[in-house]
């Protein structure tokens, strides 16, 4: 679902977008590569990651690094990795609870497992609808990005920016040991959900005014 | 700090209030009583847990369980406690980490220590200037109440009122199990502390236009 959204997306944004899947000609990829049309194709994990110049991590954040291991790490390296997953484990029932969390994270741990790639955590923090269409929620949202490549954090930022994302409503949180932070924040998320009845909201930020801004002192 | 912060309100408001501490005469605590006038006093965790009507824990949350043992649950039983820590730990070094997480919480190991005893977790995702005046930040930034009582989160959201957090503002997490939300989401508390530089921030709500509301419904 995530990765549809992104994809479709990034097709209507008149980029190539190549759908990786565990097997070459994945019903449900194929079945989206012709619905988006132009620009749309499909492949292996490793068809896709060799293809991009950028790769998003749509998978299921417990399934991610076999994944992204079946993707190739010669196919990832020197690239911008955007990860949106979640470690989200149901294996116990509802609520989900994280497979790792508190001293490490999934974006961490991608980040180890592919040194010569560029991880950038990002839009993990919102339903993929939002991802796409942030005017969809209405008012001054906000999502994060962290990584420990500067330039990569820039490209992602940008990329966020085409999906309508200004880019003063993108903050950067430092490393990529900020996954920690904005993965954890996905009970709240889920609590958040339930309390307000929709996947389509987002939060916001309130300072005291006459704080000094950081990026502005 | 916080304990103090908390403390001072509630007399400001009329309230009397007995700060404890590990052991009776403590300088800190003894300091605050004359500065804060009538209505305050001070004694051990237990002398403050038998006083009041209504109990806070603003102690260090990997401090929390010992303090509360020292209030003594005859203290405790039957009333509401309100829980305004969060575990971190900070042993090895900044950031810290959490001693509790994920699958379990501190407002949970509380309320499985004291069955007898009402606990709402609250206030934890706010500095303690903005727990007690919310008008500091402005817009409209939310805190959270989560608890097994409803009666309890009731009286607790009406103290709240007190503090100047309109019930509006105030959302219902549900039971005490959300606990893991509101103290799984401080690391990014902390990175976003970092990034805005300044203690008096929080999150506001932005939801899709149209919307069903879960409380309205």
């Amino acid at each position: 679902m995530v990765g549809k959204a992104i994809a479709s997306k990034l097709v209507e944004l008149a980029h190539e977008v190549r759908m990786g899947s565990r097997a070459a000609g994945n019903e449900s990829a194929v079945a989206w590569a012709a619905e988006a049309g132009e620009g749309a194709s499909t492949g292996t994990f490793a068809d896709a990651a060799g293809f991009g110049e950028v790769v998003f991590n749509c998978t299921a954040g417990v399934a991610s690094l076999d994944a992204l291991n079946a993707a190739g790490d010669i196919n990832l390296a020197g690239k911008l990795l955007i990860d949106v997953a979640n470690p989200l484990d149901f294996s116990q029932g509802m609520p989900p609870s994280l497979s790792v969390c508190n001293t490490d994270s999934l974006g961490e741990r991608i980040q180890r497992a592919f040194p010569a790639t560029h991880v950038v955590k990002a839009l993990n923090t919102v339903n993929c609808d939002v991802m796409v269409e942030p005017a969809r929620v209405p008012g001054e949202h906000v999502v994060f990005v962290c990584g420990n490549d500067p330039e990569a954090k820039d490209e992602a930022t940008r990329l966020l920016g085409e999906f309508g994302w200004p880019a003063e409503r993108v903050l950067d949180l430092g490393d990529v040991t900020a996954a920690r932070s904005t993965e954890m924040y996905l009970p709240l998320w889920l609590n958040l959900m339930g309390q307000l009845g929709t996947l389509h909201f987002n939060i916001e930020l309130a300072r005291e005014v006459g704080s000094v801004d950081r990026q502005e002192a």
